[in-house]
């Protein structure tokens, strides 16, 4: 049993966050440099991630492999890009069963190198594309600044590779396979996503084009939640992955890589959580309903057996329950089980038993409501949806009050900002016109702090003009401090 | 499309295995040293495994959690015999982010050191215990002779870690996780294990006590399929794990830990493997049933419209089923298909069509029969369960024929194999009186290379001698060569 108390958000946003993901006991920090544990509510949420999208895969015809995690050093030589973008960040083995290695072993950060190698083995003709496998796996990026979930020296993830004979074939996928991504966070995460493409500069290492999904925290930051790459031929002409195509032609395949990871854990966190604690929306959250007990000892028997009597109905519907039958206070069990998030109280009281009610509580509303026993399940699984709808409609409500769409030049940006830190708020997100040039996007990012997070498909409004040139601006683009 | 001719199980069942999985696309070799790919129809297997695996350890209280894959070498330290016993086989990194680390991190091989690090945190009280938990993860050990799926550099495993306030409840969930691996090995790989206790020379590194399930392979070799540990309070005090007892007294807790790993899938294709290629259990192949239209060019569009609509019946009552509309020959296809292992084939020809039925041949027993299509879903959901058990029997019966409960002497035992070599067949395995002594099994072992594998709970007969001094025998082992 822990102290419920947070640091307000408003206060100290990191703060609030390392307290409530560690009073929830989603995490632990591990006695590794950047490394965590993953406690079992913590890894349960991944679990039900990890359900949700292995489904929605293997629905569109992928099947999941597994790849060794240790890739020898020549192989990043393979793709220039590639080997810049992860070198400095990989942990080596450079010792094995009591002998120095002839040539040392990366821990993957990310399986393009692996898997082309497999591929140039597997692939032959066209009648084995497009080849579409998924990996689930546990990845390591030695970064400097970690955050628990968000940024850490290990994390699981996903790593889906595909390989395709046109590139027609392998851009549908990565836009497919994005759509998944955005589809998943919106309906079972209640977190909405824009989607689109990333700036040159914010590409995956050796991709030929990078999209994402990118979501707004309660702190106006963004976070990206998941991308998906077009890598061309990059990979195919660095690892020899070619086939002999119908028209009797050697030909390199396109390819293509897409991912999440447990980062999603932290968006969750961060889009849902408030000063009581986290807030998990019921599609995830390991226990839907909490079940609290009340009232004087000698009422206790007969209150238990009701507790018992509904914890079998709701549970034989499907539904997460849990009963807390703790020697604690009702206050000090409705703090605990708001702190971690739980979508749904059901108290249980001697005159509710009599009355044949009980009363519930909304974790995203407050709202308190007494309601009859009859059809108890029935009744729980429509509010447990309603529940889902309204976290995902608040947060795109929250998402809207802090998008700021009427901002034309880099001055307007400027004193955008200024107001926001004056007035101790947020600044939020701008969607910008840009020209498309590099120098723009560094200008703001010196000047502002903002950087470029993805120019979406479908910007809620249009921008005739570059925000920082002026020039004429073909396409609009997300500016955002990130995570 | 691959050549079926393999190799025959008597001629070399080394090679033939090889080949079998190789062909049947279930690994392939990867380029760093003793790692494999699991590759789609493998990893499907695994996920079968998992999934059976989950939902047994769940039922009985267990959470997953997840922790650093990295190990401080210092940790190793900690338990004596512990470090003597994984250290030689450890991978080392020495470098991350482009410097050279103070201490150097082991590739986890087992996680008790890290586990019993953060249990020592998160226990403080009884009311805190028991504490069960089970990670499913990658582990490493470099040993020098490697096997694909037995004993490889990388392989993936579960490993159950749990705690509790004393010894004979941890020695219940010690036995009691032994049974899950014993009862999820019979009734889903359809695969009889002996369950026992290992021989104080074959237990794991810091462990009181250790119990394994063991299984016979087809060539008579033994394959140690899952282990369950019973650790006293050796980890406890290695890493302070203690808590307030009820009578306000600090104790060191009990913790116990049990594994099985993806050698599993290997023991699938070793039990019931045949020279015509891997055979699968109905419960776990990733294809249960292969349809394969037959007939000549001009019935092909009405032979398809039937498999299609038999396709979706099949799909529909949820048996996995699969469509071999390729250009080739039936008579390869049947080949292709019993080499991969599916329990059943679904021909289906025009004059199938005509009379309103099909022919189903069995994987396991070759037998064909022509049957209606009328509720041949429920037909095939029997037969599919008919040949789950038949792959039980008939191992069990191979089992029993291959286990030798009648040599009472090491000399009885020294010509019983040289029999066996002289007419080329397997020794198998010989249930031996042992009087408990680390000589007697060392000299079974100098003489004969058969090792202790268990001491069954329940030996099939009572052995009042040891096999080797001919003392009074307190226990029955089985002996046998081993993977």
């Amino acid at each position: 049993m822990s102290d419920n108390k947070l640091t307000a958000q408003d206060t100290d946003f990191s703060a609030w966050y390392i307290e409530a993901i560690q009073k929830a006991e989603l995490m632990d920090y591990a006695p590794v440099r950047g490394c965590i544990v993953f406690r079992p509510d913590g890894y349960e949420l991944w679990e039900r991630i990890q359900a949700g999208l292995d489904r929605r895969f293997k629905e569109t015809g992928h099947r999941n492999a597994y790849f060794p995690m240790l890739i020898p050093s020549s192989f990043f030589e393979k793709e220039k890009e590639h080997v810049e973008g992860f070198n400095p960040e990989l942990p080596w083995v450079t010792e094995a069963g009591g002998e120095k290695l002839e040539e040392k072993l990366a821990l993957r950060p990310t399986s393009e190198t692996m898997i082309g190698y497999m591929y140039s083995r597997w692939i032959q003709s066209y009648r084995d594309l497009p080849l579409l496998l998924n990996q689930w796996a546990n990845v390591f990026r030695w970064e400097k600044r970690t955050l628990p979930f968000l940024r850490t020296s290990e994390f699981l993830w996903q790593e889906g590779h595909t390989a395709h004979a046109d590139e027609v074939e392998a851009r549908e996928e990565t836009r497919r396979m994005l759509d998944i991504y955005a589809e998943f966070a919106e309906s079972e995460m209640a977190m909405p996503v824009w989607t689109g493409q990333k700036t040159p500069s914010e590409r995956f290492a050796g991709a030929v084009d990078t999209y994402s999904i990118e979501a707004m925290m309660k702190d106006g930051k963004a976070l990206q939640a998941g991308t998906s790459h077009f890598l061309g031929q990059n990979f195919a002409k660095g690892f020899g992955i070619e086939f002999l195509d119908r028209d009797n032609v050697r030909k390199f395949v396109y390819t293509t890589s897409w991912g999440v990871s447990t980062r999603l854990i932290g968006a969750l966190v961060m889009v849902h959580g408030d000063d009581k604690g986290i807030a998990l929306p019921p599609r995830l959250a390991p226990t839907q309903v909490i079940m609290i007990p009340i009232g004087p000892p000698k009422s206790r028997e007969k209150v238990m057996a009701k507790c018992t009597q509904v914890y079998g109905e709701l549970k034989a519907a499907g539904i997460r329950v849990q009963s807390d039958e703790r020697e604690a206070t009702p206050g000090w069990k409705f703090n605990e089980w708001e702190m971690r998030g739980v979508p749904l109280r059901l108290e249980l009281g001697p005159r509710d038993v009599e009355n044949n009610q009980c009363v519930l509580v909304r974790r995203d509303t407050g709202e308190k409501m007494t309601t009859s026993l009859d059809n108890l399940a029935v009744y729980i699984a429509h509010l447990l949806e309603t529940i889902q709808i309204n976290m995902f409609q608040k947060a795109l409500a929250f998402r809207a009050e802090n998008s700021h769409l009427h901002l034309d030049t880099l001055e307007e940006l400027v004193m955008h900002i200024a107001r926001a830190e004056a007035a101790g708020t947020n600044a939020g997100w701008v969607l910008g016109g840009w020209c498309g040039s590099d120098e723009c996007e560094m200008k703001v990012r010196e000047e502002t702090k903002f950087t470029t997070r993805n120019i979406p498909f479908a910007p809620p409004a249009r921008k005739e003009k570059c925000l920082v040139c002026g020039e004429k601006s073909s396409q609009e683009v997300w500016l955002a401090r990130a995570y």
